[in-house]
């Protein structure tokens, strides 16, 4: 089991990546410089093209020793032995992924109101993620934005580390790290951006001034 | 392992059926009336609303011994323990499928074409499904037809029991039957019919007179 630091979690766009292949090195460059969670999640794609983006997806992040968390698609994470799961409010109940990954893979649940929080399981899941905080345009069925306030008392009563995700770029990751979270999820900071690798190493820079010493 | 009896397979759809209630209560009229298999196929819910309907589904068959088949999601068949799984040639392919859902559950896999007949993997797959035999508007990304004799071939060629899919309904089944399949598998012709029960029966009825004695 590979060690969670939640600190910069790309999640992988297939549109703002520009297809697999760009996915791919978007993850490898983000890796090399300093992405320390990857997540595949493409709603719109067919089984097939999920196994084999996952399956190249795990090559290409096994050096870098950065976990691979596949969203939604439990069979998908079974069948390449990725490194969790990462489930929303519409996709399978936490406690039945938590079932059929078994107890060593992460397994990672969205939510975006305290009703919602009230609601987690907090025995079986290993992170939440909360947002959007910011407006994004990236998911299209996304709730309202939180905002800093809300995110901030969502983190508070949280009894598992916090990833922050919504409209996330360099300029506010910091005040995000400093509500509580633990890292910053974000598409389109590094998805599509010309240079992911100077991307990927200006976010970390910021999180990292608001990282515990 | 409840038997399969690929006589009369119905496949459920969301669509004509009027949402998930009615699917069950179609289902539950199919099966007493003498569907033989369901298949749950909705190409666009969310994982949610799958397990929900998947889970009432089995209930619903188990009275009758029907065997419930999940389209494309292993996750969902491993969740609610379903009787086996069905997959297309964009689907996970059936030798990682055969691998997540075990020996013990059926499989299923569709192919319209001789290229695609000659990559079967016969050891691992419990049934084919071909088609589309006729012309249909109910699978929107289907492969053209492949007409009466072409199927003929198809099953002639199949190492596997073949259900017949695509266009079927009560005044072509008996052709499909006598040109070698082992069922047929219809969408429309029960989803959405004003009595689903009686479809069912003439169906049946229809196929019966090209079961092998």
């Amino acid at each position: 089991m590979k060690p969670l630091d939640l600190s910069l979690y790309l999640v992988l766009d297939p549109d703002l990546c520009g297809g697999p292949a760009n996915m791919i090195s978007t993850a490898r460059l983000a890796a090399k410089n300093g992405a320390t969670v990857v997540q595949l999640r493409a709603p719109n794609w067919k089984k097939r093209q999920w196994l084999e983006t996952a399956s190249a997806l795990k090559v290409a992040l096994e050096p870098f020793a950065v976990p691979l968390i596949i969203n939604d698609h439990v069979d998908i994470a079974l069948a390449v032995d990725a490194d969790g799961v990462h489930v929303g409010q519409d996709d399978l109940p936490a406690g039945v992924a938590r079932r059929l990954i078994g107890p060593d893979k992460w397994l990672g649940l969205s939510i975006s109101t305290a009703e919602e929080m009230r609601e987690v399981p907090h025995d079986l899941v290993d992170y939440l993620g909360i947002g959007p905080v910011y407006p994004t345009g990236t998911k299209t069925d996304a709730a309202p934005a939180t905002g800093l306030p809300a995110f901030a008392e969502l983190v508070a009563a949280s009894r598992r580390p916090v990833v922050a995700i919504g409209g996330i770029h360099a300029g506010n990751c910091l005040a995000l790290m400093q509500a509580g979270a633990q890292g910053v999820a974000v598409v389109s900071a590094i998805c599509g951006q010309g240079d992911p690798a100077r991307a990927t190493a200006v976010l970390l820079a910021e999180i990292r001034k608001g990282s515990p010493a």
